[in-house]
């Protein structure tokens, strides 16, 4: 029986999966051949565009026959299970695939081809991931948290999948959210925030029926369900006395919850685990190794498959800021580090792209290249909390292809390196747009985008958005969205902390600035401002030794000031506001400017946008008016107080005789 | 019937008030004349004191009866309410009142004498307070606030009136309060918070019982109930469409609401008011003047006797930073001296002690010299929210004394321009000590003293506090307590916000340093630091003109930095860090010497503390040291993040060489 598309509830947009995207497949004749339950799902998206579109969908006959427009044939040849070639000849398009997710990602290619997908001839190619696991993790409390929300670093409404302090009901939100992850190519996803409190513990064990009841809403789009648990659990849910990872009592109650994790959800994902961070409980109280405890939990996971992921976001959030000898940037490489080759073959090791936490511009993190012998994740935040928040454009795909297209060792890059497959960081919510910002579904269909293809152009993955969301666009429309995106996130980093020295965001939520808000915290995540310069010395030579961490090239290239790219200049280096930049400019006159130019390119992007009127559904562009009111008034914020900041420091007027206060 | 003497809930502390206060007085023979509440109410203390201390009390026998150690006499002489006449003759001292609080009242001055009201001859001599209203504000909310708490600006634990978003059915720790103030001699109390939210509105009508049994619990110990009410309330609870001042409907809504409340509590006081403030509704809406508006609820009230006081904390909550031709310090003055003569008898202003809010230091607020035709009330801050939030040990006796003495206007002090009474926001909650720090009682007791003599010597008060808290006290614990708070708030101020400056607290919460984090805000509280100097020009030449807001001399005083006092130097000038003070010191090394000076203070102070174990019962001295381990800890933070900045900014080294960060 073919599964009818999930139903969008009253209200909620459809984001890149429009009926209108649908058009060429649903006018076609198309003959579907295989059996499973994901033949049933991509049976039901060919008979819902059929009936839009007046094409007609038959299932089984022979092959060959040329009565059929598209062919969506399932296990004839020896793919991967998400594998699927595409070819056309004789006027039939035909994709082939060995597992229900590769043809159900096949048909997803059609569409995103359109017509294209029906004209010419093209000798038959075939398409694989690049890596086998594209995660998202929600960071979704099950009860609400006082100070966090329900969803932590959350931006977008409350969670999709918990209200009310348990499991929604009405899953049909889910089901379309699933659907909407198949079509970018995300498989699997962490429901529940990687801070594990009280309640959300439970769901690992009593309340483990309001898991499967999600895994049961996302099984049918191919997107396997992931639990985040707290290391504590056996302590917590099981009533002993310890957590120790070598005590056989801890490993046989791991053991047994997850024999019954998988008697409910045969299909779970596996366990994910901030541990030793943040407060978080973790194996250093029984002095194990995090090698000790993520291979306690691969071990109960083995038997069926599941893996987990071992967050490498461990660092002294209790750092003294006198202390410089201390370095958070360097906490993630020095506690791994050592542990390469430890960790057992079902565990993996998440790892944020850069040393410190998501900002707009960070470098590389060196623990990419550092464990050949482990199993890595890379994980990226598509929630915009150093960004933005939804509330500013900033579109990341760039960013996110700079780093995953970084060389980080002997050649490879950072896509490469991340066998343990690509994570991010959900920026979804219950809000009728997804996403807050509608323009910000463009974050989360290219992460899925580049996980699948971390090597794809950016801008490419950005046309392509724009082209399922907006199917019917004039170019001025597509023209004027690529261009209010595409340049966004270098415009966000403009007006906001200058030359990768990061933060300087007020304290707590992350929103809007505060140059010295975080400048004697106990967060590691300082700029040293005074006087005569700014920026952090992590050299080997008389600085924290960070720069040291990474191969070759980046250890010699990061060393020294002069040979530091510019936009990483203050992370690397404390140089003084008359340092001259490789563009020519002195720091501090970089600064005014960047920050003028910042604001500016708000303001065209704005005027952009505002040209759109008419051509976009009106409660997307009032939603999207009143971001850009709320980000100008902002850019405008960071941009005076980030200015007045160091003329005060340092004296030096501005070049150009600009206003600073 | 004598009333029973309240009973204090198991494990609360007796404060000023513990049996062995009693002693002198319960080991005499007393005679009891009179008749009336608050007769019942002394009979019960002397009876209760009777029955520890071996003494017996006897009512209405003729007068002149030898027999008798204590004759307290209510109804001979013409005095006011709460005035009384102390006298010793013939081995009888006598207390005659005309009204039953100052029978009341007498009887604790003579508990206060101790030994001393019995022994030698004295002549009468009458007490009166200086000031007829001693009231104390609770900023206490009924439904618990999500960012603020029960107790807005509360560190004491919850509140004593409202439990589980209603009032306590058990009031006995209510009337144990009431009796605490009568012994200092507050006689006045409003019961929520001014921010009045939905819940707490609803007290004006149909919780109004909610209030009445308060007002009951506190009635036998002579302290009135008063009530913070919203402007909008007409709107909010009748269902008006306005609450336009002027409207006939909105002025008999107030009537009949303001009727029925004194049908529930006769003796009621009056309503608070904080209209246009913060966010709170107000007249501005509809275009009146705050006199307008003032006078519309003391119309109200004057049939009743009831009185209205208007919260004169009116400024510009969201200023630009960038405009320094706002001054937050004006805006008090601005806004109410053209209403002086405008104001109705029954209405109050109530003006907080200084132009800024409730800083460890700041010049007395000029508005009070400036309206010779309104009554005003002085408001002061007993809860430590800028002044270590009861974790610091602050002793805020001297600045209220300086403030109080402080010479305003034509030969007038503070205190003697305050007619409509002297009003302080309580510090007082549900913790077992009363006030989270044991010794911040200290604060609430000097306030009540000094309300009732504004010239009073604080460090007499301070130790009537110490004699009456420990009365077997053996000298070396009465001289440690002395010391360690008597100069707790000039110690406090050394290692805070230096010369008057104010604020560089942590947004949100106010507690420890963050010397930027109100810099780039819209609240009005700036100091301008940048590499050369630091302060803000408040002078009429060249400044904001708020120097000018005074009389003389204090006009021509602050107009120039080299007559303005050190102490206030930043909050009128902004000077450069190597500008000479009259110490002889420049400012960035008094800035130095005095945040090395306060830390080491407070470690002299904690060792005195720690030498004082055994003299203190065990809960009282743990209490009392964990405490001063955070203010150890808090205010080497203060001394290093505030040196560290002044160091980055200008440059300038220690004189003395010592650590700075």
């Amino acid at each position: 029986m073919p599964l009818p598309v999930p139903v969008l509830p009253e209200g909620v947009d459809p984001a890149w999966l429009p009926p209108a995207a649908f058009r060429s497949v649903g006018g076609r004749r198309t003959l579907i051949r295989g059996s499973g339950p994901l033949v049933e799902t991509v049976h039901g998206e060919v008979a819902d565009a059929c009936r839009r579109f007046g094409g007609r969908v038959v299932r089984g006959a022979e092959p060959g026959d040329g009565a059929y427009d598209l062919v969506l044939d399932l296990g004839v040849h020896d793919l991967g299970d998400e594998d699927y070639t595409v070819a056309r000849e004789g006027g039939t398009t035909t994709v082939t695939a060995f597992g229900g997710r590769g043809l159900l990602y096949g048909l997803f290619h059609l569409v995103r081809l359109g017509e294209a997908a029906f004209s010419g001839a093209w000798t038959p190619k075939t398409h694989r991931p690049a890596l086998t696991l594209r995660m998202l993790d929600h960071w979704d409390n099950v009860a609400v948290h006082p100070v966090m929300g329900q969803v932590e670093r959350g931006y977008a409404g409350g969670s999709l999948f918990w209200e009310d302090g348990r499991a929604r009901d009405e899953l049909d939100r889910v089901r379309a959210y699933g659907r909407l992850l198949a079509a970018c190519g995300i498989n699997a996803l962490s429901v529940n925030n990687v801070n594990v409190h009280a309640t959300e513990a439970r769901l690992l064990t009593d309340r483990l029926d309001e898991v499967a009841a999600i895994a049961g809403a996302l099984r049918p789009y191919g997107v396997r369900t992931h639990l985040s648990v707290s290391f504590a659990s056996p302590v917590m849910l099981g009533g002993l006395p310890t957590a120790d990872p070598l005590d056989e009592a801890v490993r046989g109650w791991w053991a047994e919850a997850t024999r019954r994790v998988y008697e409910a959800i045969p299909d779970f994902g596996g366990y994910v685990v901030k541990a030793d961070s943040e407060g978080q409980p973790g194996p250093f109280a029984y002095g194990r190794s995090h090698a000790e405890g993520a291979n306690l939990l691969a071990a109960a996971l083995e038997p069926f498959g599941g893996t987990v992921h071992w967050r490498a976001f461990v660092y002294d959030h209790r750092q003294d800021w006198r202390d410089r000898t201390t370095d958070r940037a360097r906490a993630a490489y020095d506690h791994f580090v050592p542990l390469d080759g430890e960790f057992a073959d079902h565990a993996v090791l998440q790892v944020k792209h850069g040393p410190m936490d998501f900002q707009v511009r960070e470098p590389v993190s060196p623990l990419i290249g550092a464990m050949p012998r482990t199993r890595l994740a890379v994980e990226l935040q598509v929630t915009q909390e150093y960004t933005g928040q939804q509330r500013h454009t900033c579109w990341l795909g760039p960013m996110w292809s700079e780093v995953l297209r970084f060389r980080i060792q002997q050649g490879s890059t950072v896509g490469e390196s991340a066998r343990g497959g690509l994570v991010a960081v959900s920026n979804v919510g219950d809000d009728p747009f997804w996403t807050g910002h509608p323009l910000a579904q463009a974050n989360l269909y290219t992460f899925g985008r580049l996980a699948w293809q971390p090597d794809a152009e950016p801008g490419a993955v950005l046309d392509e958005w724009i082209a399922l969301t907006f199917p019917d666009a004039p170019a001025r429309l597509a023209d004027g969205l690529h261009a209010v995106l595409d340049g966004s996130w270098r415009t966000y980093e403009k007006y906001t902390a200058p030359l990768g020295v990061g933060f300087m965001v007020q304290p707590g939520h992350h929103y809007g600035p505060s140059v010295e808000g975080y400048e004697y915290s106990p967060w590691g995540t300082y700029h040293f401002a005074d006087r005569d310069g700014i920026g952090v010395e992590r050299g080997v030579t008389g600085g924290t030794g960070f720069a040291g961490q990474y191969g070759t090239p980046w250890a010699e290239l990061y060393e020294s000031p002069k040979t530091c790219p510019d936009e990483l200049l203050l992370f690397f280096h404390h140089v003084p506001y008359g340092h001259v930049l490789k563009s020519g400019k002195t720091v501090v006159q970089h600064i005014y400017d960047t920050h003028f130019e910042g604001v500016e390119e708000v303001e065209e992007a704005r005027a952009v946008w505002a040209s759109l009127a008419g051509l976009v559904d009106p409660a997307r562009h009032a939603r999207v008016t009143e971001r850009y009111e709320e980000q100008l008034r902002s850019a405008r914020e960071w941009r005076d107080q980030v200015n007045s900041y160091f003329f005060r420091a340092s004296g030096v007027p501005d070049e150009r005789g600009r206003r600073i206060h």
